[in-house]
């Protein structure tokens, strides 16, 4: 299934491409014409990997590569290139669900750890839109329509349970990302650690997270719930960097993080970069007037995102007629075991939104303290301000794990937010918000 | 890694022993002599597996071999001899932490699917034991012993969470013994389904539980615990049969049904078959006093194990030094975090005992409304005053599940069993109780 890393694998230059793709004739049909009609460019703007988009006289894809190492970081940090096989194996595996929410994948090659995949165009990532104060209403209904579809239908709500493990033994594999999650998303954060990006405002609040006792317990029931909810199949990394967007499109890339965990972590994560972009849109450069109209649209979007997902994905579950061992319709079919179903589903649900408001707060943290910072953030380019706005993330994100019982549903998660706007550079006063 | 089940895989039988063993050099020097000095018998008592032991000059031997179908049901019901394979891949997994708490495991014949492993020798079925009365001390205190090592050391609380992914990969192909798990434990008591072994008495609680729908929802969330609660590596068929034992030695055998699952799960079945061998003791045949006398043991033993497991999870906790992810010791370093560490090993504990006590429930109801029955309430000859038993046992495994606040701690389970004891063949009037 996988070849061995280290048998023919070379890394990909900008200039061996057009003779990579012109030995594969079902890509070079699709782009049509000869190496010489084709235009490469590198766009590589993420953290892991290479990426070039071609384009032919037929049409564009797109080809991407898991490097050995951790782009950002060089060759210092090695990263096993098998991510792209699961990259590949996540993508195949949504795509009978989420239809065309992800680029189409064209050729896999398990020697080189390449896609190639559906060139997405005149897409841009959702989070530079989000930094243009661009809104796109479509997205928070398509992406709150792809996790329910994935999370349900992964899960063992939809399948005998052979299904689930199938994908659990696959995914167990994909340890080198998922290592990168334990560790920047559930531990750095909270002690000094060399790849934490702590700028010197903030170290107050650095200090105060690695003190805070209460803190870290919640994060250690959110870091066990990460490894021990085999719920179903998440993307792992499905934050405003993983979605591409037009006006009328949206689609979900880069599932290299791939695992099978608890559903609440995609859902959380998502979320999570709305509330950053609506913490950092007033130091964005616009005027009171925008950023109030922005931000009034981001709270909205964060309300119909979950309620769309909540409504998907309890629609998907009424209306499953297969066999499935999480649920099995023999327990529930008389009316009144109709009715508690319902209920369940419900209660289900419910513990899926307590989940999601955990992980959120654990995501933002990890983008604010921890090793990959966010544009949103680093746009703004006066250290003392931008560190303002993400204190008041923090002070956000720390409420929300402190006091769970504060963010019942998603109203009272989007109504909190202006309460720590004001928070500043001293932690302290604002522990008890 | 596994050979294909087809390859040449035959049926070993009683006959054809001899000749197999001579073929492995260093088993048959473990006999000792030749052929013609070997004893063999059949001994397979359970209900999947061909089991012969085998004596020899210079020692014995237990030959376990996997059939391609459940032994006691026949050809209709296939099964995956790879159960061998996981068997013995749990069993060298435990090795380290368990020690003598096993049997040690000579040869594994991959095509074969024969598990070659040490003879216990006086050894006896624990079930057995209980049954005839005679109280082994020791047990409790060994399969806590057994139970906190493997449950500590196979979870993310005792290693980077790769260890539990390697685990995770492979277990995750047990599929065949987990689906018996699913069907046999979770699904079928409560339906009408031919494998069900329901006497006549006993048809208004298995009416009552089928149409139980608290019940049923409670059943609910122990078989979604079972299916997406990874927490650590199980033995999952852990009953009274699966244990051996003389007066000083206890042995724990058979793990052909492991899979990573909560960690309640095997504690619950332990304690589900001590329950029900108190409720069986009036009719083994002994008076009033040896009743009392052998009852009071058994619930000091239900107490002792769970005391037992408890103090020795813990005291692995305290104790281990190595990295872990579940609770990074970066995290807890300081005085008041290692406070907290303990506050939180506690609670970690009690959610323990929870899951433990919902399994062990489903394991008293699938015992005596689902396939496989035990000899505990077999042998007792009259199908009414069996059922009297059963029924006993059925009611206070329904108030456990439907009351758990009631079973807070492990006393308040014990103490309770006696006010189920004239429950009766009418499953109505004891509900509440
Ligand atoms: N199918 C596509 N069509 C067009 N552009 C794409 C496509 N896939 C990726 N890109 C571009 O390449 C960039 C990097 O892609 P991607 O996020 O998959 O890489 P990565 O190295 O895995 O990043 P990360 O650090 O988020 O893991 C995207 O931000 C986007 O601009
Ligand atoms: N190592 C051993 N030494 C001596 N006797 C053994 C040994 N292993 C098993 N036995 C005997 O063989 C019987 C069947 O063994 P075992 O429970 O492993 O088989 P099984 O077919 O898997 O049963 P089950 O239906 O419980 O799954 C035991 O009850 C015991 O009497
Ligand atoms: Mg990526
Ligand atoms: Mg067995």
């Amino acid at each position: 299934m996988l070849d061995n890393p280290n048998s023919d694998y070379r890394i990909l230059t900008l200039a061996d491409l057009p003779a990579y793709l012109a030995g594969l004739p079902d890509i070079a049909a699709m782009l049509g014409g000869g190496t010489a009609d084709w235009r490469c460019e590198d766009v590589a703007d993420g953290n892991l990997n290479s990426v070039f988009l071609v384009d032919g006289p037929a049409g564009g894809l797109c080809v991407k590569q898991a490097l050995p190492y951790v782009r950002v970081a060089g060759e210092s940090w090695p990263m096993d290139v098998r991510r792209a096989f699961f990259e590949v194996s996540y993508a195949r595996r949504m795509a009978p669900f989420v239809g065309s929410l992800a680029p189409a994948i064209h050729h896999f090659d398990a020697a080189q750890f390449i896609i190639v995949m559906e060139k997405l165009a005149p897409h841009i990532i959702l989070r530079s839109a989000l930094i243009a104060g661009a809104h796109h209403p479509r997205v928070p209904v398509d992406v709150a329509d792809y996790i329910a579809a994935a999370s349900f239908h992964t899960s063992d709500l939809a399948a005998p349970f052979e299904t689930k493990a199938a994908d659990q033994a696959l995914f167990a594999g994909n340890i080198g990302l998922q290592r990168i999650s334990v560790d920047l998303v559930f531990t750095d954060p909270y002690v000094i650690h060399e790849r934490n990006r702590v700028t010197v405002p903030l170290a107050g609040w650095a200090a105060a997270f690695r003190a805070d006792i209460d803190l870290k317990e919640a994060v250690t029931r959110a870091r066990l719930a990460y490894l021990t909810h085999a719920q179903s199949l998440l993307h792992g990394d499905l934050h405003s960097g993983s979605i591409m967007v037009t006006a009328t499109e949206t689609r979900v890339i880069d599932g290299e993080f791939a695992l099978i965990g608890p559903s609440g972590f995609d859902i959380g994560n998502f979320i999570a970069h709305y509330v950053m972009a609506w913490f950092a849109k007033p130091f964005h450069g616009s005027g009171p007037a925008e950023t109030a109209r922005f931000r009034d649209l981001l709270a909205a979007d964060i309300l119909v995102f979950w309620q769309r997902f909540e409504a998907q994905f309890l629609a998907h579950w009424r209306g499953f007629a297969g066999a499935a061992d999480g649920l099995p319709a023999s327990h529930f079919a008389d009316p009144v075991a109709a009715a508690r179903a319902e209920t369940m589903r419900r209660s289900y649900v419910a513990d899926l939104f307590r989940d999601a408001v955990m992980f959120m707060a654990c995501k933002i943290i990890r983008r604010v303290l921890g090793f990959a910072q966010i544009a949103d953030f680093l746009v703004i380019p006066d250290e003392v301000v931008r560190a303002q706005a993400q204190a008041a993330a923090l002070a956000f994100a720390r409420s929300v794990l402190l006091h769970p019982a504060r963010y019942g549903d998603i109203a009272a998660v989007v109504a909190a937010m202006p309460r720590f706007e004001g928070a500043g550079l001293d932690p302290a006063p604002t522990r008890l918000l």
